[in-house]
């Protein structure tokens, strides 16, 4: 784990780092804001997993998540979307919604893709091994994402019961296997046998599992995905039918981008303060 | 003005414009943000003026700036750096701190540039008269801006009495007749005489007008630009020497970057809404 930059934010640090992944068989990079109290005390971290395109500096950089984060004393862990490296193949059209940028956090179990796209593994398992072991962390985690991050946050917490103390998500791909980014992307990395897809849907998840960490998705109204591609009406009949203690907001005007999640990471940073305490 | 993008931002309004320019005889592109405020009321103006390499949507996506300029109801005008376009000359190497994105809120009188480089008229004259007519704004104003743009932001304030409230800056270059960027830059704009690049350096101007607006200028210590290009120990001693109100705010372990800004732009924006009001 080599730190490529350390750049001092609202009394914490901005950490870049670079490390050889065994699970990803590839160079990743990934992102840490340490806030200031880490500097004399373990804190606990709290998970961002990124939209389409994105790499570990779309949030760190637009967010603005620090300020809060380093008020509430919380670390913020910011992985890469996808496995990266020229050794690593991409979608053969340069699609943005598949291959590079667009690792979907799931293991990929076809050809090519199975030798490289493990990020569920990654996100899991070796990222934060990785991090506990080198940072002042104390362990006590939780998630958050948006778009095909906050999917991956979702079904991360879902499927690892007691791992996340909490999980949110911004518009979130909340049923992927109804949608046509879920189809393309599941089709090409887990096969056409759909029962396999199961286990990387939300909304299937929870209906499947009847229990969840406390939960708080927001969405905005103005979001060009929301219809056809984010579906949260699917996940809110899922909470509704299964009684878990979760709250999807629905703000007016807000789109799908960065600016979107400026105006509410407060509001989802002080939610995960409750639970990492 | 055409908008090109509209994006709601704490609940305000985050719009891209595109203009023709008669001062810089160019397509120029500018961003601003509308707080809520301005729905129902015409509401001041904080200038933010970029530094090197920068255009209109590095502040816009990474300062953090909109969620207190929302809560205190302040617009924020965001300009581009230089003139932009096919036309418009660039230095011959493609220099980071020379030609477009380096317009160095000069007007050019050397060849080629003079033409198009007109950065100063284009921000103490055309912009605020395109925004006053179009947008709900009181008329009341005040700057700011980062590098090269916190030299600018000192310059407009210093040489245009009562048309900004107060100024501050981050970082700014605070004596470009005495570092090589100024050099650079007041030779290739302005031409080998010295005496007219006087009129650009805050320093000087300070000591010759010996008046200035509330002035707030924050430093980083760990700015790798501090000694040779910013100099603020010179704008120190000329406030010193001609006393007045202004503050240099030194801070342990910042650098250059859009972190630094993020990490004081709260401040400065609640030292410019104590004069907007």
């Amino acid at each position: 784990m080599n730190k490529l930059s350390e750049t001092k934010a609202f009394g914490g640090r901005q950490i870049r780092f670079e490390h050889e992944s065994n699970t990803l068989n590839c160079t990743m990079q990934f992102s840490v804001f340490l806030p200031p109290q880490a500097d004399t005390t373990k804190v606990p971290a709290l998970y961002w997993l990124s939209g389409l395109t994105c790499t570990d500096e779309n949030f760190s950089s637009k967010a603005g998540a620090q300020r809060v984060a380093a008020e509430l004393g919380i670390a913020l862990i910011i992985p890469d979307t996808s496995p990266r490296g020229d050794d690593v193949p991409d979608d053969s059209d340069g699609a943005y919604d598949f291959g590079l940028g667009a690792g979907f956090y799931v293991n990929a179990t076809q050809q090519p893709w199975a030798k490289h796209y493990h990020m569920y593994d990654y996100i899991v398992q070796e990222l934060p091994q990785l991090v506990e072991q080198a940072l002042p962390l104390n362990r006590v985690r939780s998630i958050s994402g948006h778009s095909m991050g906050g999917h991956g946050a979702l079904v991360m917490a879902l499927r690892n019961e007691g791992m996340y103390r909490c999980v949110s998500a911004f518009a979130p791909i909340c049923h992927p296997t109804q949608c046509p980014w879920g189809h393309k992307a599941f089709s090409g990395y887990l096969g056409d046998d759909r029962s396999a897809w199961q286990a990387y849907d939300a909304t299937e998840l929870l209906l499947k599992h009847r229990t969840a960490p406390p939960m708080l998705v927001s969405q905005g109204e103005a979001d060009n995905f929301l219809a056809e591609q984010l579906r949260p009406d699917d996940l809110a009949q899922a909470i509704a039918q299964t009684g878990v203690q979760a709250t999807i907001e629905r703000h007016d005007g807000y789109d799908h981008s960065y600016y979107f999640i400026a105006s509410f990471i407060e509001q989802h940073l002080r939610f995960h303060a409750k639970y990492l305490k």
